[in-house]
C-alpha cells in the first residue's frame, strides 16, 4: 500500500478510532449490513444500523458520523435517509454518502443527487461509474459494478467536489481522494477484492468511522482507503477464494494497529 | 457428483458464465443476500440486489436474468417482484423463481402461484415440499425445510412443468430437473449442506447465472445444480461445521474452472 | 464455562434441541439474520425468518417458539411482531424478546415495552443498558452496545421479571438469569465475542430454541447462555480476529454434543 498522506498521520487516525470508538450510524443496504458492522467493530468503532424514520432524529443525534448507502433503496428508506441526513447537517455530524448503483437506474442517480442537495455530505465515495454518473446523467453503470477505471473519473470527481463542497473518493486500482483542488491517492489492494460483495460499502463505512474522529475530511477519507487497501492485500495473500477473503479481511482489520504500518 | 448432462456441455456452460459475466438481478430474501451475491461473484457473474418498485423496469432491462425468491416476503416486495417479472417476460429475459416456504403458509403458496401466473418463469427451483405444495395445496412444509424426499416429488414436478411451461428443479439427495417430459438428475453434494442456511437460495441464484448465458433451460438448470453439488461435496470434505462450510463453499465455487471437471 | 445449573440438566436440554429440531420463528433484524439462522441450524433447530403481517398467524402457529428482536425496526415490522406475538400468547407458544437498543432511542424503549405489554414474553434477553432502560427510562445505551456492566443490572432485571412475569436474562461478563426471585449465573465466554456483531442476537435466538423444548424458562435460558459461553470461549481460542471468530463460533456450536460437556 502506498499513499500520499504521511505514515504518522495515518497511524494517528487509526489510533484515534481505536481510542474513541465512535458510534457510526449506518442506513445501508441489506447485502452488506453484517460485514459493514463487523468491519466497524474490527476497526474499533461502534456500529448501529437503523432506518426507521421515527427514531432517526434521536439516533443520529448520538452518533459521531452518519453513513448513507443507497444499495437496496425504497421509498421508506429514502425518507429515513433524508431525515437523518438533515439532522446530521443541522448538528454538524459528518455525513458520508455511498451512491451505490448511480448510473444503473435513473431513480438511483436522482436519489443520490437529492441526498447531496438536502444533506450536504462531507464525503462521497463511489466507484468510477457512480461518480461519473453523478456529474453526467448519460453515464451508465453495470448494476453495482463499474464500467470504467478510477483513472478516468478524476475529472468528474474534482467537478463533483467543487460543486458540492464534499470530498469525493473514487475507489479502484488507484483510489483518488479530492476536494476539487488537491488529489490524494492510495495504491495497493488487489483486484480479488472486487470478488467480495460490498467491499466498496465497507470502505464507505470505514470512511464514516474516520470522519467521526478526524476533522480534516481529506485525511479521514484517505486513512480509511489506506486501511482498506492494506488489510485487503494482506487478506488476499492468505485467501483461496472470496469466502475466505471476506473472513480474512475482517481479521486483518481487527489485528491492524498504528504500529503495524 | 454425477449428472445426466455430458461433461463438455457442463464445462461449456461454466466457461460461458465466466466469460460473459452476466448481470443477475435478484429480488431475494434478507437472510441470503450476502451469500447469494458472493456465490454469483465466485461463479463469475455480476449480482445486483434491488427491489424498489420505482426502479424495477429499468433494473430488469439491463439484466441477463431475473431471480425471484419469496423467502422474506411482504406486500411491497411482491409489488416489486411482479413489476420486475412482467418486465422480464416482455423483454424475453429468463425469470427464475424460488418458492421458499410454499406450503408453510397459504400466503406463500398463493404468492408463488401468482408470480407463476403473471411472470411465467423459465425455471422454478424448490425443495420437495415446496414443489409438491404448488401442485397440491394440502401439502405442508416445515417452515422453509422439506418434509419429503426429492424422489417423492418427481410426479409433482413433471405436472408443474407441464402446466406452467417452466423447467422445474427439485433439490435434495438427488436433484431432479424436468420439463414435464425429460428428467435430468444430479447426484452428489452432502446432507451437511442443509446445515447452512440458504443453500437452496444460492442454487437458485446460480440457476439465474446459467440461464442468462445458456438458452436451453434444462441445461442451464442442470449445470447450476451440478456446480452446487460439486462445490458442496468438496467444501464438506474440508469443513468442521456449518460456519466453515459456508466459507469453503464460496472458495470452491471461486476456484472451480471448466477444466477441473 | 461455569453455570449454576447441573451439567446433566444442560446436557439433557442440548439433547432435546438436537432430537426435536424445533421450528423457531424469528422476526429479527437484517444485520444478524444469516448468523442467527446458521446458529439455530448448528444447534439442531429449524429456523424460519418471516415478518409479513399477512402470514404471521399461520407461521407462528406451526412454530415451537417465537423470537422478536427489534434491532432494525420500522412500523411494518412492529405490526408483524405484535400480530405474531399475540398469536403465540393465545396458543401458548413461548415468546422471547430481544430489546436491541432500548435506551438508545425512546421509540425503541417504547416499542419493547409495548411488545412486553401485548405479547407477554416468556423470556427477555438484553445487555445491561437495555434491561436497565426498560425499568428506568432515564438510562441511555450507546447505540446497541451497553454502557454498564451486567453486575449493575441485576436489580433492574429482578424488578423487570417481577413486574412482567418474564424470565429476564442480562448478558455480559457474567450472565444473569432471573425470575425475580432466583438468580442463575453463567460465567465464561470472552470479551472478544463483543467484536462480532449480533452475538447477543444469536444468544436470543438460541434461547428460543431451548424454550421450544424445555418447559422451565429458567433452565431454557440458562442452557442457551451456557452454550453461547462454551462455544464462544472455544471459538476465541482458535480465532485471529472477529472474521474467523464469527465462523469458528458456528463450527463450535455445530460440533457441541451433550457429551462434550
Amino acid at each position: 500500500m502506498k499513499t500520499t498522506i504521511p505514515t504518522d498521520v495515518l497511524s494517528a487516525a487509526i489510533a484515534a478510532v481505536r481510542a474513541k470508538s465512535p458510534l457510526v450510524h449506518n442506513i445501508t443496504n441489506y447485502v452488506v449490513m453484517n460485514n459493514s458492522a463487523n468491519a466497524l467493530l474490527a476497526m474499533g468503532a461502534s456500529p448501529v444500523m437503523a432506518h426507521w424514520v421515527s427514531e432517526m432524529e434521536e439516533m443520529t443525534a448520538i452518533a459521531g458520523a452518519l453513513v448513507l448507502n443507497i444499495g437496496t433503496l425504497d421509498d421508506k428508506w429514502i425518507d429515513g435517509m433524508l431525515v437523518a441526513g438533515k439532522a446530521a447537517l443541522r448538528r454538524g455530524i459528518p455525513v458520508v454518502l455511498d451512491p451505490v448503483g448511480a448510473g444503473a437506474t435513473s431513480q438511483r442517480t436522482q436519489t443520490a443527487l437529492k441526498i447531496i442537495d438536502q444533506c450536504r455530505p462531507t464525503i462521497i465515495r463511489g466507484n468510477a461509474s457512480e461518480i461519473m454518473a453523478l456529474v453526467d446523467a448519460s453515464v451508465k453503470s453495470k448494476g453495482v459494478d463499474s464500467n470504467a477505471s478510477s483513472d478516468d473519473a478524476v475529472g468528474s470527481a474534482k467537478q463533483l467536489a467543487s460543486v458540492t463542497g464534499a470530498v469525493v473518493v473514487i475507489s479502484g486500482d488507484t483510489d483518488y481522494i479530492t476536494n476539487g483542488t488537491d488529489v490524494y491517492t492510495v495504491q495497493g489492494g488487489s483486484p480479488m477484492m472486487t470478488s467480495v460483495t460490498g467491499m466498496g460499502c465497507t470502505s464507505t463505512a470505514l470512511v464514516g468511522a474516520f470522519a467521526a474522529v478526524e476533522s480534516n475530511p481529506m485525511v479521514a477519507a484517505t486513512a480509511a482507503m489506506a486501511v482498506m487497501s492494506l488489510a485487503g492485500e494482506r487478506a488476499v495473500a492468505c485467501s483461496r477464494g472470496n469466502g475466505s477473503l471476506q473472513m480474512n479481511f475482517l481479521d486483518e482489520l481487527y489485528t491492524l494497529t498504528p504500529d503495524t504500518l
